[in-house]
């Protein structure tokens, strides 16, 4: 395999990198390094099969010329904005680092002939709804820009892959854990701490509750879901067993700090941001038809993200 | 009502103005006359209360001007592509026209705290299905881009009424007929016997099998939507009774040409382009529950359409 990871010195992206090296493929890791970090790739640089660009896959004749260099068998499309919030703050972000990326490297693709794409998409493309969420629900009504822009490439992701004769797996993600992250809950509480660790703020009440998995689990869903794939559009959701709460975050979070001492202290209102959906559940029964299971409970993937985040350093 | 009409010179555009201006309300129709023309609002410019804008909403700096004179309490965005097949062949032009006018229409929106929108969509987001289509119906998998820049339109939609106070009424509409068109299968019919009276070539076999509207039908249908919805979303379809085939059309454009002489020559193949959906059926029941009726069968609205588009001029 050739393949192109985006993002991949980002916390999903690198640990992709990491598997796809392992089974013997060869790799190009594409990053601006906007979210990356050269250190999460670091050690992977020694290996002859692996390939660091430093590119934004918004620059188009760039990426013309990396696809026309390395001619692609597979793109692993991981480059995006994942700061959820930030992108409330300027809609142009999302639009730009999600969307646009897209379109740019299903361009690319249709240029050169490159036909397997693998998206990083999310249950955020669903908005706010009680339903316990199937690939095939609807409506899709998205409430954060992330959301948005995620639906919009996914749905020029379907009329490329119809058009053009390519095959796409979309993958929409829960929340994701563990090592490398550059965002997220655990990451915000842990710098939150180290800044002042007699008090930590919570945003919202701390009653938001999401199913959290374990990046290498996903990792394991990536690349089975891949390999499992045919036809021009299959769309999977991936979730641990089970369900975490903010409230639950924050006591593992200073409980493995050792300080006992920290005062939580919860906001008010039911989310942590404007956009934030409070609580979601996927059906993942379609992944689960391939042979791909969830190894652990969502509260067992965030302790296990919280001791590793710690142990690697943030 | 002070309402801007986005598109306002165009096929569905005018006719909005047309029955805006009967209702009594003050009228800005923004146009940048790509696919509108002048002729479409000539009988209306003589109104004290209809203005006619030279803008390309895509132009933020002359949006927001207009917004800040015109303090608008509605907005119906109209403007758009609406020539399906010229997106396939560049990506570009659906994103822009379609997409991103949409955005450039909430962002100033957002800036000058008007709330209400309309916007109009198409049955095209959901690909290709043999379902019949609810608005709640999932996935939406577009393949063309034309379909997949209205659904990202909605998603944008979605997320700005959610996180600013706005209220939208999105109506995916059928295919629509009717005097001022500029585009479709009846104009192109008509185009095509104006040039060789003596063969029609038909793009596809003939069988693509539509419901298809007629345009005073769905400008009710707009109207009563906006009356009756409130919230942040709200979403319909509608069509009128049965559908029609493309052989159906060809032979009663041929026959109002008055050219029994005419070859109808088929081509081959189940569509009439790349992207082009050969069959949709919409459920209509959330529409008509709010009063709405489909006024003539489909095949009645292609003659009336006929005839009114050869009395016109195209």
């Amino acid at each position: 395999m050739r393949a192109l990871v985006t993002g991949g010195a980002g916390f999903i992206g690198s640990h992709l990198c990491d598997r796809l090296i392992g089974q013997g493929a060869e790799v190009w890791c594409a990053d601006n390094l906007y979210l990356g970090q050269r250190r999460n790739i670091a050690h992977l640089e020694s290996s002859n099969r692996f390939h660091f660009v430093a590119l934004d896959v918004l620059e188009r004749k760039k990426l013309d010329a990396l696809f026309a260099d390395a001619k692609f068998d597979a793109v692993f499309h991981m480059a995006a904005n994942s700061d959820i919030a930030a992108g409330v703050a300027d809609p142009d972000l999302d639009l730009r680092l999600n969307q646009l990326t897209t379109l740019s490297v299903l361009e690319a693709m249709r240029v050169h002939g490159a036909r397997r794409l693998f998206f990083a998409s999310t249950s955020a493309v669903f908005g706010e709804t009680a339903a316990v969420l199937h690939e095939d629900f609807g409506p899709l009504q998205p409430i954060s820009f992330y959301g948005a822009s995620k639906l919009a490439a996914e749905a020029y992701i379907s009329t490329y892959a119809n058009l053009f004769g390519m095959s796409a797996v979309v993958l929409r993600f829960p929340n994701v854990v563990g090592e490398r992250a550059t965002h997220g809950v655990i990451y915000d509480f842990l710098r939150k701490l180290e800044k002042n660790p007699a008090v930590l703020d919570v945003l919202g009440d701390g009653n938001q509750t999401k199913p959290y998995l374990y990046v290498a689990d996903l990792v394991d869903a990536i690349l089975l879901a891949w390999e499992k794939s045919s036809g021009p559009l299959s769309v999977y959701h991936a979730a641990g067993i089970g369900e975490t709460s903010v409230r639950e975050i924050a006591e593992i979070v200073v409980g493995a700090a050792g300080r006992p001492d920290t005062t939580i202290r919860y906001g008010a209102g039911d989310r942590g941001w404007p956009g934030d959906v409070p609580r979601f559940r996927y059906d993942i029964s379609r992944l689960q038809g391939l042979g791909w299971q969830p190894r652990r409970h969502s509260t067992d993937a965030v302790r296990l993200a919280v001791e590793r985040i710690r142990a690697n350093g943030f």
